[in-house]
C-alpha cells in the first residue's frame, strides 16, 4: 500500500513512528506492506519518490526543526500539486484544524477521493463541516473515508460503534469529549479558581494560549456533530447545535454538586427524540456512580445506549503524538488488511 | 445462512427473540437472511425442519413452559444426533456450564465444526478447557470458532480486542468480571455484612442457591482463562492460575479501604512478566481514580493495557438474556455478515 503524508506535524510524524514500529506487525498480522510515497507539509516542504521515502531519515530530518525538502526527492509544490502528481492508495490528512472553512484540509480529501485514493483524517474540520458530501464523494469513486481520529484521537470509539456494536441500535451517544475542559474542572475541584486550573492547563500545553476552542465548547461541539453525522444519519453543521462551555462555573457550584454525590462534567451528547435527532454540549452535573463520573484529568469517555445492550461505555485517551497517529493506523488497517 | 440451536434456554431463546426483532436490520445492514432450521433442549425436546422453523410458535411454546417437540417438525434424538443430520452454516451452543469438564457442550461443538459449521458458543467450559484444540479443528475445517458472549457477555470485549485495537499491543488485561460478586462488595459497601449481601444477591436472581462458583473466584477464573488463551496465546488451563475469592473480605476491610480512597473489587487479571504470561483472580484495592472503581452492582468491566494508546476501558452488561443472546448475534454477523 502506498501512502501520502499531507500534514506532517505532531499526528504525521508520531504515524511515521509507528509505521516504522509496527511494521513487522503490519507485515505478519494485516498482510500490509506499506510503503510512504509522498509528504507535504505547509512547513517543511514536500517530498516524493514513487518507490518509497526513508522514512527514519525523514523522520530525523523533522525532528531536528529542519526542511524535508533538504532531503533527495525534493518536490517543488504543494500539497494540492502533490495530491495531482502522486500515485497512492491513501491518503492521510493531518494538517491544522480550521473548524470554520475546514480548509485546506478539505481540498485535500477531495482531490484525493476523486483521484481514488482512501482518505482518512485526523481533522476535525472537514468531518464536522462535510460529512456527508465527502462520504458521498468516497462512494461514487469506490474507495473509503475514513475520520477515526477526529473524536476521541486513539480511543476508537467510531469503529467500536460500527464494528463491535453490530446490529445494536444506538439512541444515544454522550461523553467526555474534551479533555482540557475536563482536567480544568478537575483541578477546580481539588480546590483552585477557573484562572489558575487554566493557566495550569496552559503550562502542561492541553490548553492554547487562547483558549476559547476548548473553554467554549467549540471542540466538543465539532466532535458531537461529526458523532451526529457518521452515527445517527443527519446533514447537520456545528452551528445546528447549542453550545455552552465551562467559563460560567464557579468553584462554588462544584464544591455544591460534590456535597450532593455529584460531579461538573462537560458532556457533549446526540440522542433521538421520536423521529428528530438532537445534540448539545453543556455542562452537566453527573451522578457519583455513572461512569462518566470517574473520568478525570485530560481522559476521554462515551457512553452508547443502545437498545439490546444498554449502556456501554469505553474510556480512553483524547490526545496525544501516537494516540491520534494510531487513529490513522488503525483506519490504514481497515482500508488495506487482509486478515 | 442456516442455524441450528443447542440449548434452548435464556440465552437460546434471547437470540431467537433478537432473530425476530432485528430481521430487517439483518437483512439490509449484513445481507443476512437467517433461518433457525434445528433447535435441541434437554428438556424442552428436538425440533428440525430444512426449510425453517416458525420461531414465533417455537418461542411461545417455550416461554409457556412446554415442550417443543409438541410442534410440527419434532426430531428424534438428542442434540448430536440433530447436529450429525441437519445441513446448516452455523451452531450456537448455549448448554449449560460444566467448568470441571466442559460437557456436553464440547462434544457438540467438536461434532459441529467436524461437519464444517461456524460455530459460536456463551458456554465458558468448552472454551476455558479446550480453546487451543477447538480453534485448531476450526482452522483445519475452514470455519470460524467464535465465543464473545463467554467473557464478558453481550458486551464485546473480545471484538474489542481483536478488530477494534487492531495493531496495538496489548500487554495487560485487568477487570471486573463477574456480576454477583460486584453487586455482593457494593452491598457491603453500604453496610450490610456478607452474609445479607449474598442473601439479597440470592433473592434477586443474580448468585445461585451454591454461590461457590461465583464467591470462590471459579467464573472469572474460567473467564481470566479464555482471556489468556484467546489473547495471549498459551495453552492454559482454570487451574494453572491463582484463585481467591471474596469470602475472606470483611465489613471492617472495606470500610477501612474507603477511608484510604480506596474500593475492593474481584479483579481478573492477565499479564505478560518478561516471556511468561501470568494470570489470578484475587480482591484488589482498586484507588477511586482508577475507571474500574466507578463500576457497581452487576456491571462489568475490562481495563486493556496497550503499548500505544495506554489504558483503554469497556463498561458493560456482563449477564442477561437478550444481553448475551446479542453476543451470539455478533458472532453470526461476524461469521456470515456482508458489509
Amino acid at each position: 500500500m502506498k501512502l501520502l503524508l499531507i500534514g506532517f506535524g505532531t499526528v504525521g510524524q508520531g504515524l511515521a513512528e509507528l509505521l516504522i514500529e509496527k511494521r513487522n506487525t503490519l507485515l505478519e498480522q494485516y498482510k500490509l506492506d506499506i510503503q510512504v510515497v509522498g509528504i507535504s507539509d505547509m512547513l517543511k516542504g514536500s517530498l516524493y519518490d514513487a518507490k518509497g521515502l526513508d522514512l527514519d531519515k525523514v523522520l530525523e530530518v523533522a525532528k531536528a526543526g529542519k526542511k524535508i525538502s533538504d532531503l533527495p526527492g525534493a518536490f517543488e509544490g504543494d500539497a494540492l500539486a502533490l495530491i495531482a502528481k502522486a500515485r497512492a492508495d491513501m491518503m492521510v490528512e493531518a494538517t491544522y484544524t480550521d473548524i470554520k472553512t475546514g480548509e485546506p484540509a478539505t481540498s485535500h480529501i477531495r482531490a484525493a477521493l476523486n483521484k481514488k485514493m482512501h482518505v482518512t483524517t485526523t481533522n476535525k474540520g472537514p468531518t464536522a463541516l462535510f460529512l456527508s458530501e465527502l462520504n458521498e464523494l468516497a462512494k461514487k469513486k469506490g474507495v473509503k473515508f475514513l475520520y477515526e481520529g477526529t473524536v476521541m484521537s486513539g480511543s476508537p470509539m467510531l469503529n467500536l460503534a460500527r464494528e463491535t456494536l453490530a446490529g445494536c441500535n444506538i439512541t444515544q451517544v454522550k461523553g467526555i469529549l474534551n479533555g482540557t475542559t475536563n482536567y480544568i474542572l478537575t483541578r477546580m475541584e481539588e480546590g483552585l479558581a477557573y484562572e489558575d486550573a487554566l493557566k495550569k492547563a496552559q503550562e502542561l500545553g492541553y490548553a492554547e494560549a487562547v483558549p476559547d476552542a476548548d473553554v467554549l465548547g467549540w471542540d466538543a461541539l465539532a466532535k458531537v456533530t461529526i458523532i451526529a453525522n457518521a452515527m445517527f444519519g443527519v446533514k447537520a453543521k456545528p452551528d445546528d447545535f447549542p453550545c455552552r462551555g465551562i467559563t460560567e462555573i464557579t468553584a462554588e457550584a462544584i464544591a455544591d454538586a460534590k456535597a450532593r454525590g455529584k460531579r461538573f462534567k462537560l458532556i457533549g451528547k446526540v440522542w433521538r427524540e421520536g423521529d428528530a435527532v438532537k445534540a448539545s454540549v453543556a455542562p452537566e452535573e453527573v451522578d457519583m456512580s455513572h461512569p462518566l463520573a470517574g473520568v478525570m484529568g485530560g481522559t476521554n469517555a462515551i457512553t452508547f445506549t443502545t437498545d439490546i445492550l444498554g449502556d456501554v461505555t469505553i474510556v480512553g485517551p483524547g490526545a496525544g503524538r501516537s494516540e491520534t497517529g494510531y487513529s490513522a493506523l488503525i483506519d490504514i488497517i481497515h482500508a488495506g488488511g487482509k486478515r
